[in-house]
């Protein structure tokens, strides 16, 4: 019974990364889709936002969401392809303390079976403290495949992230 | 004729990292059946052990079976999650040389095709000198999965590291 | 219409890495053919080389191919398993800015449906710059189906390293 009401607790925050949608020249269609899915999933969204493509930003704002705020998850959308503004595994990678690079991996197999452009999403998933920061693409579709791919481990993880079940790393 | 014999002087170390198997509150089912694949294979598993979950022990144990017991394949199981104490994968880049990334993307596709959950395993595989070392997931189930999915590769690979074959990665 | 003819402007050097090759005591195979299924594909091979398995040397040359030569696209084979000799991936961690890891792992991931030896390629995908540099295995079998890979995304990931078109991680 517990158990099955523990996910609503998870805390979420949801980064848009794009100079475009942060200048208001396009809509950022991507941010609030993610956030939507999370929600879908019984997690709770308590923050979004919008930023542009600036490493020092991404890692800033990224750090006050996991320490201060002490969220469960973080997802970013955008920031994750080849053009030079694209930085935000960069700032990623600058926060967290331990990649766990089969999320990553396991974003871009199924995005393959779609189409033969997934190579070029370098996002990356870490761990900070407590907190998940999970990189998405930055499109609308893209995104929303990555995180779909993803979705249905994310309880587990963020539940031994808490401390909340032993890891199913343990010998049995 | 040779070559046929070679497999069976392949020399192994398994070392199960696991708090509670160390200090005997659960059993260690997963280092034994990793032992047992090895043996099925033609290979020679000459140390079995169980160290906590310390990245200083594990270091200076992976550094010890790699220069001085001189073993071809050391496989680790445990430690590879997502849990504060999951520092496998931390301890194993500190001693190795190069990765190779190739043995844990396919560990984790071939764990993929089985449950989401996979994603969770921070294992990595590389090289120091002469000797392969492998990080398995810590679970008996999952730990035989991942093993099963690399094992028809090992053979090959140690006998490159020994210089006893040409690499398959020379132009032919 | 323009958009028609871009592909040929695309300039790529193909570097081959042998030890064997290059002192003259096998045939390298491999470059030539990545030489021509890049031809195949409306790129435009503007200079081919063989260098022996000497990290220092294949850096020094990437730098000059991407900075001096203004190479879009560098595409290595050989070097890339894990006999003491083989470098090309140290090489090119060197001079790259930052790694592409989806085009390592589609290569791999597309090996390992015909062989289980595709893990052993260490192989690494990143940029300098402007230009994209693959490494690719040596065999001339293997580079085949690695470069056939991610030959259908190529063109696109080139196109927004020279900012010709808008990123597709571009919210939409």
């Amino acid at each position: 019974m517990a158990d099955q009401r523990l996910p609503a607790s998870y805390r979420c925050g949801v980064l848009t990364l794009s100079d475009r949608a942060y200048q208001g020249k396009s809509e950022d269609t991507s941010g609030p889709r993610v956030a939507e899915l999370l929600r879908e999933q019984g997690f709770l969204t308590v923050v979004e936002t919008i930023l542009p493509d600036e490493e020092a930003l991404i890692a800033a704002l990224l750090r006050q969401w996991a320490d201060e705020r002490q969220l469960d998850l973080i997802v970013t959308t955008g920031g994750t392809g080849v053009s030079p503004r694209d930085r935000t595994p960069e700032a990623t990678r600058q926060v967290i303390e331990c990649e766990v690079p089969g999320l990553a991996e396991a974003m871009r197999l199924s995005s393959l079976r779609i189409t033969p452009q997934a190579v070029w999403s370098r996002g990356v998933a870490g761990i900070r403290g407590q907190c998940l920061i999970l990189n998405l693409p930055g499109s609308r579709k893209a995104a929303t495949e990555n995180l779909q791919a993803v979705l249905p481990a994310l309880r587990h993880g963020l539940a031994v992230l808490r401390g909340r079940v032993l890891d199913c790393g343990q010998p049995d």
